[in-house]
């Protein structure tokens, strides 16, 4: 009996899907096959169709069912590409203030991992250190909650959380944990330090006991005390324009 | 042959679902009845419908469809409860600084609205003003989006845009609209009014023409020019807490 080939996994790591992510991922190089639902006449799907073709692409017009199988249920909106591997940036082994750091720990809602790389890239963040998941730095979800920006976001390989703030700190960042408690600092006020690697929590437990301790700094956004937390990607927003406030981007 | 009675909405405009939502519900003493999947065996749901007994309110135990159905197919973790008329807050004749007032015109996702009304209780917002729609202020998927957050938020009965914006400028405030372009300042050193009535618009057109016309400032957070948007909820975290940096809360 011949062996069977292994079933494809319905959602593999290696695509984006939706017309945001799939614009992005041409526009950056990174797609190396597109499909989308045969027979739609969506105008932005056509699009990206002619540029798929025109960098010399793969293209395949496939059921919208397959879509469907491949994206795991997800808004594909009638197009996805098969990526190639994503470019990562390493932790820099010395950085020029000022500069932004951003590490997640335990953050593994895509909808939030999103949010914050869209800060990331809008606020000109350096590196961005993602919770080990897998293996995968970054997942189709991600880049479909982020509208494709995860393809420019400066995203590290996934690496221990806690050997990351070591590679940081010897960069030269100081690491400031947004950690609510007694010791905290309030972010409104706080002298943020110009290399700033900010760790943020997951919603459920935050940031860890463990990076928490080894941080420089503690700091938490005041708030009425009927709040029990923001989430994460608008508590990003909000502490990473803080920390641009005080080091506005060099022109 | 008798009349029927017409068909009960879908998707009724008076109930929240979801625990977090229909735990501040009760706390707030908003719920007037609660209804619960029959032989689910939640704890968290057990607790709201001792709580629920115990204000002496009806609890129904009903199957998992009539709460799908109910509530149009959303997340509703096996309870729901029907609400009291909703406390709205007028705008006030006079306020004193600082204070913050947000305003939010073409935002129509829930998630954002729910968003926007988490940052505006955390920050201590005196009063938000929504979109008028279908002559509802709130509506279950923003209970549910904000964690029931929209209970404790000081939202004001829908009225036109602006008017309110009138009404604001009357009581005290400077309008600050959110809204990109050469004569946008950055918000990051923009000098914020004591008394600020942040106009925020949707993803998709921003603030509308009119209202930008008829602001005091219009301000934008510096961001990489690949970036086209922030989610509103995150830039509202963000210029929340930028205002909330320049005027800390009165203790």
């Amino acid at each position: 009996m011949p062996r069977q080939r292994p079933k494809p996994r319905a959602t593999p790591d290696d695509l984006a899907f939706g017309v945001h992510a799939c614009e992005l991922a041409l526009r950056q190089g990174l797609a190396r096959r597109l499909l989308h639902a045969d027979g739609a006449s969506n105008r932005r799907v056509a699009a990206l169709v002619e540029r798929a073709q025109a960098q010399g692409l793969p293209v395949e017009a496939v059921e919208p069912e397959r879509l469907a199988e491949l994206t795991g249920g997800g808004v594909h909106q009638g197009v996805l590409v098969r990526l190639r591997k994503l470019p990562l940036v390493s932790i820099p082994r010395h950085v020029e203030a000022p500069s932004l750091a951003i590490v997640l720990d335990g953050v593994t809602d895509p909808q939030n991992t999103g949010a914050v790389l869209r800060v990331a890239v809008a606020t000109g963040a350096e590196v961005v250190v993602l919770p080990p998941r897998r293996g995968v730095a970054l997942t189709p979800g991600v880049h479909r909650a982020s509208a494709g920006l995860s393809f420019l976001a400066p995203v590290a390989p996934p690496l221990n959380l806690a050997r990351a703030l070591a590679q940081l700190k010897e960069a030269g960042y100081w690491v400031v944990a947004a950690s609510p408690g007694e010791t905290a600092e309030d972010a409104t006020t706080f002298d943020w330090p110009d290399r700033t690697a900010l760790v943020l929590g997951g919603e459920e437990r935050g940031v860890g006991r463990l990076l928490t301790e080894s941080s420089d700094f503690r700091v938490a956004l005041p708030m009425d005390s009927r709040v029990e937390s923001l989430n994460v990607g608008v508590a990003c927003g909000a502490m990473a324009y803080l920390w641009r406030a005080r080091w506005p981007a060099r022109t």
